[in-house]
């Protein structure tokens, strides 16, 4: 595709469209220039800061008028350079329409605009008894987690975004505006463009608002660490509890090497072991316990040197801020280091197969790498260091990853389980896809004929 | 769209592909003219039934090539007109493709053909502890399911059809054969094209077979039986259960005229009172059984005269066979007249409020209406009939049931909870998608250009 620079003239009519809210500025172009990944940067020309959608129609239809690329900016906390906005152009950063638009407790419903933040969004409905269930840990906005269908801890129990959302509101290539869903909580009425556009990362349009499926908090709630020997005796144990169909609203496996960064950066008060972190919620605390308690004989009968449990809600809270906290933590270890993450998921009956492989192939690096997931969804991630400057070394770590993720798929499992196909994994999209490749083109082509939306991105 | 009659030759050739299993025998051309709806039959020109994938794939190349009508056949249950071959042309009848191809209880996930029927795979399935949940209570097939989205009673805990399948084998109007999804339970790759083929009702493609998710079986499960005063407080409990977050494996409402037909028909010995059913699953018989005593006192403060609980697995069983055959049983009560069936769903707020303006729309007729749904999910069925030539009364059931979609709709709800837009439905596609048809549109036009696809339907 051939675009077009951004000139003077298209930065007065943006200025026109959102006053006040356009900028050219050096610092924040190198603000939109990168997400939390390991992607090299690179600059927008112009950055604006609409209020309302009818403004985000302005800027895509100037867009697609004058064929300048578009991509939408959340928190800039994604992990595969899903919104670095490759082809320069213009960034949509959605911070200032961050609006609970409404909340329909009754409905276990809430409208939202795309810049409002999950965890700000959970703050709020608390006192309601309602949490909306995703969980990515950073400090990622609701936009982009629909835009990547992002996940998380609490995913084994609850869904991924896209399970967790009725209706968006959309900006498409060519400026105009659509409504998908409804808010009933099924439907069997057309195609499902709502889950079409989750996941779609930008490429196919803008979310503008979005109406999300509420879950009620759990009146009980009682979580588990459990200490191993090795690290394919953590896969085995999360394989029997998820089989004897316990159903954990939580299950995350973590190597001793990420306990041995995480449990110093937290302070906690645990062993340095291969550990899993399991937590159940339910409706009775004597469900709850019972649980715990079988959860406690499956790990023992796989090897588990310790099960700590019947922690209060202070100490489950300071686990999982742990948890959530341990990409920067392990990122301050390595200062300047270049952070590469796996991010991979397999059929749950092949999760130890994919550890004991990863643990393998990555002790054939001599490079740092630390092993974690949510194991429960068969989700396995390593992040790894190389050091700056060190092309060698990225290769090396290129090499073992690109291994990880072919070897997931040949497991029947996806290049990517929560963090998207951006840049990263669109080398590995023939390998999963095969011919179904060439109908994700056209359907992008039907949405987005200029290819203005996100370029370079999935396809 | 003009289409081609089906010639001589063609039968020929479609012999060749499917050797002696091809019919246009008249009875056979009138087994496959219409579903279990109210719908007027149309007769295809030809069926066949094909016995692996190829042969689909043959089938539909010979229809692009030669410009005819494909529409494929479950067990024709549907109850929208779905698979009526509106424009005649090809069946594709999946009856003898119907193997449980793999089982991987390991993986909680099975691979099927479509012409598998959902009880026969829950039958195998029993010994293993698992199950596969959308449960419609038809003979359905479980590619008629995908095609559909069906749901059924225990959508309400373990989700519509949609979120039970991981991938699918899809022959689009090429004739080429594709794999969407991967057996990972999660995903963030690519765009969801196993999402937007279930529910596409055979109009974008054919499937050929399917990755479905399974579930545990519950380790212990109680059911309830409440009777009330008025139908209003039926919804009124279920609105509080819901929302008291009890999370009910199945949540059914049934009025006084559905009880009075169903209750005599199965020889239950129950009250002929506006009833819920309700069940509740759980790991441990305490949890189930608070989970009860819960929904009990909900019940009671909202005016329930008798709550009978404690039912053995027998009692459960014939009750929910009793709600899966009510449709049968209704018909059963207006020998030879013509039903038309309500399907709709709302949020979960709405849904007091649109059983109150059912019951009143529906007295405003002289016809007899019998009112029943998966009330946990929103979703309201009125099962409507006229006598048979008496084109005064089924005009005044449609204006009825266009009241009733209408104001659904306007509650921010959808024209079809479950049975899919086929031929009933259509006419509302506008007022509930508004600008967004035109994409489904698009989507169509990119995935059958020739329009071949079981055409005149959804759009």
């Amino acid at each position: 595709m051939d675009f077009n620079d951004v000139t003077a003239a298209d930065v007065r009519r943006l200025g026109q469209i959102c006053p006040e809210r356009v900028s050219t500025g050096e610092s924040v172009l190198d603000q939109h220039a990168q997400d939390e990944s390991g992607h090299p940067p690179v600059r927008p020309e112009v950055v604006v800061w609409p209020t309302a959608a009818a403004e985000v129609c302005e800027v895509v239809g100037l867009a697609a008028e004058r064929r300048i690329p578009v991509t939408a900016w959340g928190a800039g906390s994604s992990l595969e350079g899903n919104p670095i906005p490759v082809r320069n152009g213009i960034v949509v950063d959605f911070s200032q329409m961050d609006r609970l638009v409404e909340l329909r407790p009754e409905s276990f419903q809430a409208d939202v605009e795309p810049g409002l933040s999950y965890k700000d969004l959970n703050a709020r409905l608390r006192h309601e008894g309602l949490f909306f269930p995703p969980d990515p840990g950073a400090a990622a906005t609701l936009g982009g987690m629909i835009a990547n269908n992002a996940s998380g801890v609490r995913t084994v129990r609850y869904r991924a975004t896209k399970d967790n959302v009725l209706g968006l509101q959309v900006v498409l290539a060519d400026g105009s505006l659509i409504h998908t869903g409804t808010c009933a909580h099924k439907s069997s009425s057309g195609y499902d463009l709502t889950r079409l556009l989750v996941g779609s990362e930008g490429t196919l349009g803008l979310v503008v608002g979005a109406t999300l499926k509420l879950s009620a908090l759990p009146a009980e709630a009682s979580a588990a660490v459990v200490s191993f020997g090795t690290i394919q005796q953590v896969a085995a144990a999360v394989f029997q509890i998820m089989r004897g169909g316990l159903a954990p609203a939580a299950m995350e496996l973590l190597d001793q090497a990420t306990m041995g960064v995480v449990v110093p950066d937290a302070g906690l008060d645990l062993a340095v072991r291969p550990t899993a972190f399991l937590e159940f919620h339910s409706g009775s605390a004597a469900a709850v316990d019972e649980s715990v308690a079988v959860a406690r004989e499956i790990c023992e009968a796989e090897g588990a040197v310790a099960f700590c449990s019947g922690l209060g809600a202070e100490a489950r809270n300071r686990i999982w801020e742990a948890r959530y906290a341990a990409y920067e933590a392990l990122r301050r270890e390595h200062p300047g280091w270049r952070p590469l993450i796996l991010d991979t998921a397999v059929p749950l009956g092949a999760y130890t197969e994919l550890v004991a492989f990863a643990a393998e192939r990555m002790a054939r690096t001599d490079l740092p790498g630390y092993l974690f997931g949510h194991a429960g969804d068969g989700n396995l991630h390593i992040v790894c260091f190389t050091p700056p400057g060190d092309d060698r070394a990225w290769q090396q770590i290129q090499d073992a990853n690109a291994d990880l993720v072919r070897r997931a798929i040949d497991l029947h499992g996806t290049a990517t389980g929560e963090h998207g196909v951006g840049l990263g994994k669109r080398r590995f999209m023939d390998h999963e896809h095969g011919s179904s490749l060439a109908w994700m083109r056209r359907i992008k082509q039907a949405f987005d004929p200029l290819g203005i939306l996100n370029p370079d991105k999935i396809l």
